[in-house]
């Protein structure tokens, strides 16, 4: 007979740890199985940025689940260092997104006015406002929007943490294990065939980031969306050089503990490759110089890129599966991956055990989009 | 339309790698896919051994075909040198198989009679002539094999030789994409479904290691065959300790160029997990400590792991698909797939080509195992 | 001109940086001089444990120095993550100093006693207790002496954190800069001799751990010390195996966030090279397995050593030169460099403003040895 | 007493390990000390380009040298690999220096000219012939200068090999141990003070790159020299960019096996720091994209970089101190070190046994120059 659970996640990436901690908590039987190693993906090659305005600017239901998000991670650093003994890094000293010229500028502003009539917290800083607050920064910048509640984490930390707390909490985590396919009765999922034999499962979870179309489309199921790889780099500087993160349209820098800068990311569509081009860098270490000029003077550290799930419509995927109900998919997070990650644990956690959920979840359902995902 | 070629081949380890080659010398369109980079996987890890009399010392397929494939190394090393660039760093200086006790030694002094029976070179050396030899050898021991003809070449760069010869030739190597299935029509393969699209096929090889099984399970194929894990690691000494290579039951000792040593493997079976583990590592030092107790001044460079795919029954699969006539499996090679990867790209070329193969194939095809490999 | 400074540190370690930053704390016009880079050396290579009761079990000077130093360390993370930003990860989960015989249960028998009489936390867990504190450990121990105040850090961000606190409050920090030679005029040190020029400083300190002789030599003063090597490696486990840190007589397992496990150390002296031999790690894998068994199925993660300064009689070297008054040496910290930094700094940068220092700091003059130190 | 040898050799880079191989063929007792590892600084660092006519475009002693070493190789290749097992892996498929604009052309045609009068083969290329010999070069450019005879070889083999054969002619080889002054009696050289203690040498030569001017001026002799720092990065390709090496003003392009490119370098005077800054990758990348555009596309490898021994008058300095007879000086060769090692090792040789040595040598005195070096 084989080992039974109640949920067999897929994926060891950030969200599919989250969701086995969150499962844990309520005393589920869990089983996560990752194919390579916890955290081998895009969930190390974040920044772990929480750009919850300055990613998402449109209101809709992926503002919402963002705020909402991004509200939990106050109170979380404490519980998984409790569960883990491991700091997940929370850094919340704002985020400044950078106009280059006048029509940023402006866009920047009507998008405050927006953000302040949702009782979000943002202003508009002058260009000796910027000065003034971030030093370094180029002197031919038009202003920035000012986002105090935005920060960061070390992401392969909260991943790291997560796992460790749901291992703590009894949860099995198996890496090196790949899932060959999902053991279909009808409509019901009963299990996973994987290179480590076959496990049996009340509910199946596919969170297997920019690898989740494979799991489902052996299934006869598909997905879509497609993989968008992006390329970062770090330096380290004598000094400080930002206190903030900064964000422009065509990088972004984070700043990290013991003087490390993070500079990110590049977009190239469709491709598993997660090697680092001299084009994508040369356009980062550009666009960065434009705005911080000192990084010239910076040492370079290592590059590295990662491979996010992006989906036709640019929302995740988040909800059970039209056609198996016991099947859900937590995916399609693209860049906000880790941002997303405590709410979709909860989420998850919530369907799993037949409580209700928010209604926003509608426009993440996998029956939404028609056609299929664009590249 | 798919792009369509002549061949599909699954798998960029030193096998895909040979097959792709011979089968690019012949003017065929070769296309090779691998979900990862070139050489990632056990081909990098070998440590390149050509022990076709150390490793094979049945009479049978293996051993005939093990020694016809050594054969081919010394002209091949210049081929693959024109068409590529690239040294494998061929070695010929020998190989010893040392007896720890007496019975090792009677084993030893009769597998010589078998093999000089069938005219291959091997002849029993005496402690003290093992100790002239190699200086550095324990005097505890008992004795050797020693096999003159057996050698060794840098196994990641035999890959990447034989993949960017293909290339040279015209082949077309994609790294980063994985096939997600095969495409059937009744008992024929059309091509493959993967993370990069769907491509057409005359004939698909799948020469995917350890990981072939995944690829044929997902189109109902079975393939008795199950993973092992082999652990090594590397020293730097001041002075050579070794120009042999050296073998016993426990452990082996591969001299490189630049002083360093390669000392290997531990075999665990039934898991695709890459971490070395301690208790490995213990057990390789301990064996290798009491064959050459300099050892232990040496520098530890660095270890890692290969998973290698073995067989029910210790023989490679290398044949037609029993069901689909135009689907080729390479694989199952165990801990010889350095030393038979030209033979395997000479083979799988000429069976693609409708050209008469060797009758002690019939030993490796994939239907010669009725009940399911064990682990 | 020269640039000039009220003080010159010569070496980033963990030590220098201390110093660096208690003198900057003072408003002190400061320079520190790194070789190579800040913690390259023994400071990364240590694993961070502050035993000020375990390493020093003889009453005297150095015990009441090392519980001094321990003692900053809780309000000294809070203060160094207010100047830098960064965590030093100080954890006190206590200390488990195991017995492997009678004669080693007898000896921390009388140790803990000793520890009492004067006021320290110590006590005696038979080897029931043991077991159900930490479960993993070997069923064939006598016993643990178990030290609730002993702790560790992280030792490269310990250092990292005082050079930048040191910067954010004024100091000047020089990477890649070498000392050629000190500048003397008579009994007076007037600066440095530099690959990177001269600076003047009023007061200079050579704080450069087992390459203090060197700088010294060169102005013909002695140094009774000498280099000892301490090998050490690391693993992960899929679960915590350790709560404490443990030491034995043999090695000692310091477990670290992340469920890595770092194990140490060797000691070899007389040498600067930084090789991790086969022998050494043997050597601690096989008293790691002996303590705590489980530590087998772990991975190996990597290895590492350090270069730590020992002195004739095994105490540190801090005080001012009997002959030069204003050169200041601050070094033979051995095995507990990183314990005794934060006392190390706070009483460098007193003796250098004319303050009263502790009358035990007569027991580590330079003078007090007449002889050379032994290796 | 001390150990006594004919000959001490401080540096263990190209230079150094070339003396001690040269002076090993002879039979002398020679030790070689290094700081840290062999081949650890700029003798990694080198792309190993052995541009005799390319770097050295005037006539006199430095393009007489740079003729004779470079002719040395074909030989020299097979004889290290006899001693030391070690491939050089020598590659002469020409170089290509690019004229960018007409300013640049004129100035080519004109060397050609003067090279041609030396008897030295260079030729003119129109762009159309650049073009057909090269297709991936830009087509922006005006022409090249075509020098058949100049290659490259990998320049840590090369230290390697030159070591390893030393070692194995009798020389003795210690790393990790630091020359902390020079044992003078009068004008005579008796020894060498170290980490690892004292050494009596007839001959001490010392070839410790950028680092010389320490162990001189210690012993206060002055030496007129300064570091430059070169920083390089490298590519992969799926294909072959180019086969012959590329120089411009700005950057150079060296295929390597395995598709791989060199790209190098920037020259950044006075500094021993090796941290490769944003701004010098950026350079890099950008010089080389202008002449390589297809470079965008490559995978970025790693970066790294040298510090190089440059002088006043852009010559090494190669022969004996002029206040002491049996002091050898060879340093200096700022981007030529790999190509005048062989010359460099066989010099020194000739002189220590007091041999004729050639004329022109005397504009590599080290008194020639009055004035000290300018940064």
């Amino acid at each position: 007979m084989n080992k039974s659970y109640d949920v067999i996640i897929i994926g060891g990436g950030v969200n599919g740890c989250s969701i086995a901690y969150y499962l844990a908590r309520e005393g589920k039987r869990v089983l996560l199985l990752e194919r390579e190693k916890l955290a081998g993906k895009a969930s190390s090659a974040a920044a772990g940025m929480l750009g919850a305005q300055v990613e998402v600017t449109e209101e809709g239901a992926l503002f919402t689940i963002a705020k909402e998000s991004r509200a939990m991670f106050p109170s979380l650093q404490y519980e998984l260092k409790e569960h883990s003994g491991i700091d997940i890094e929370l850094v919340q000293k704002g985020m400044l997104k950078l106009a280059m010229n006048d029509e940023e500028a402006r866009h920047l502003k009507s998008s405050i006015a927006f953000q302040q009539k949702l009782g979000e917290r943002a202003e508009w800083l002058a260009p000796e406002q910027v000065a003034e607050r971030e030093g370094q920064l180029s002197d031919a910048l038009m202003g920035a929007m000012d986002i105090p509640m935005d920060g960061h984490v070390n992401p392969a930390r909260l991943t790291h943490a997560f796992a460790k707390s749901a291992v703590n909490l009894g949860a099995e985590v198996k890496e090196y294990v790949e899932v060959y396919s999902l053991i279909m009765d009808g409509s019901v999922v009963k299990g996973v065939e994987t290179s480590n034999g076959t496990f049996d499962g009340e509910h199946v979870v596919v969170a297997a980031g920019a690898w989740s179309k494979r799991v489902l489309e052996e299934c006869g199921m598909t997905l879509p969306a497609y993989p968008v790889k992006g390329e970062c780099f770090s330096v380290i500087t004598d000094r400080p050089l930002l206190s903030s993160t900064v964000f422009t349209e065509t990088c972004y820098l984070v700043p990290k503990s013991e003087n490390r800068l993070i500079i990110g990311a590049t977009m190239i569509s469709n491709t598993f490759s997660e090697n680092v081009t001299v084009g994508g860098l040369f356009q980062l270490m550009e666009a960065a110089a434009r705005v911080l000029p000192a990084v010239k003077s910076a040492t370079f550290e290592r590059s590295w890129s990662g491979i996010r799930p992006q989906t036709g419509d640019g929302l995740p995927y988040l909800g059970q599966h039209p056609n198996y109900k016991n099947l859900v998919i937590a995916t399609g997070h693209y860049r906000n991956g880790i941002l997303l990650s405590p709410i979709t644990g909860k989420l998850v956690a919530k369907m799993i055990q037949g409580e209700p959920v928010p209604g926003y979840l509608e426009d993440f359902r996998l029956d939404r989009v028609k056609e299929h995902a664009k590249g």
